[in-house]
């Protein structure tokens, strides 16, 4: 008991500084839609992804490399930028081989703070990549923080259930003292037999933003486990997937 | 629906800043014990109770005015202290008429950083005096936050309970665009039938803390509702009742 990893839950990343990064593998959760997207552009072949916190940054970086430029601003593909936020704009006959540049706020800032803390590794989450993230740090046995990308620093429930997702398959192997957690898995619990339903049900605020810029067919698959089962890991500046 | 005033909730202290603190009312919320026995020691007939944040400054005002202190360190009465955090050390036959400085780490300093940014009115909430704190939000028709104490910055269970307890009542008089807030309702719906049993299921870190020192009769009635139904108001450095 007492010589598992621990395990904990950073709801936001304006939280992230209470818990002992430098020890610690780092989960980047984003779920709504960068960290999906990462997963799946990986999946389906994308070299590396490059995650960067502004649109001028992203274009800078596409004129130095030969790259796909992506973000969103409002719900539209960002002024300069080639392509969206969607992992339905990455299929393998697009994407394969090809380097993505993402730029997305609120993941990028948590994955940047974790790497000035030190974090040990950094991996990206998503329901499409659950279990290999699951798989993973029951493999690593190191300590782990699920870290949620939230929104603007507030909490948010898709990275919530997320996380609750990963505590509700692996929390036999770690030790767990941690309310962020504890909670993060109920809301699993309630949750788990239709995510979309119950972010619906809950009004959740993405919820609505997705919903009203058309993108259900989005949603529905961000919320759907495995479809892009692979393990993104931060490494010199890039995503890429982490070979066995 | 659009004129209904807002409601958010804030899950630590470290989250306050990302809501309109100065155009709302912040109900503090420290279930355990502190909200709970400052709703006790009022009910039961103090004058008031000053809230502070350390054990000489606690001193201090004790030795300037005539007033009963308290606080604890580590489940025991701190040195220089007379009285504990438990409400039962507070009946009417002791804390009538009297003042009591209570000292408190978490609840006390979310009080003063609502305090700092401008609150229209801080009030306190707990179990024990849910029913005065739902009639009185709902009686103002202004934006309310709640602010969860937390543990040193740390989201926990039996705060968010709470804030969900209130939510639960008093939803329809506000319009909630709030995943926290969401989330609160969640745990409460879940929780409410038992909510001992939900804390000692969910291994919340302040039962364990809690029943270690022996305080199983406090957790119990800290979670019990309006069994002290008072309005704690805090006005000029004192909480005392609010007068309908």
């Amino acid at each position: 008991m007492s010589n598992k990893p621990t395990l904990h839950t950073s709801l936001s990343p304006t939280l992230l500084h209470l818990y002992d990064v430098s020890n610690s593998i780092v989960v980047i959760i984003d779920v709504l839609r960068a960290t999906s997207t990462i997963a799946t552009a990986l999946y389906n072949g994308a070299k590396s992804v490059i995650p960067v916190d502004s649109v001028s940054r992203c274009m800078e970086i596409g004129r130095q490399i030969e790259a796909v430029t992506a973000g969103e601003r409002d719900g539209k593909i960002a002024e300069g930028l080639e392509y969206g936020n969607s992992p339905f704009e990455y299929p393998r006959e697009f994407i394969e081989g090809k380097t993505l540049v993402l730029t997305t706020t609120n993941g990028t800032r948590l994955l940047h703070m974790a790497l000035d803390k030190g974090a040990k590794e950094i991996i990206t989450g998503s329901f499409p990549n659950l279990s290999a993230v699951c798989d993973h740090l029951v493999e690593m046995k190191r300590n782990v923080i699920l870290g949620c990308a939230a929104w603007k620093d507030r909490v948010n429930i898709e990275d919530t259930l997320f996380a609750g997702g990963i505590i509700n398959r692996i929390r036999d192997h770690f030790s767990i003292n941690c309310d962020s957690s504890q909670m993060a898995e109920v809301m699993y619990e309630k949750g788990k037999k239709d995510l979309f339903g119950f972010l619906k049900k809950n009004d959740a605020s993405h919820y609505h933003r997705l919903m009203g810029f058309g993108l259900e067919k989005d949603l529905r698959y961000c919320l759907s486990e495995d479809e892009a089962n692979i393990l993104p890991v931060y490494n010199d500046g890039k995503l890429v997937i982490k070979q066995p």
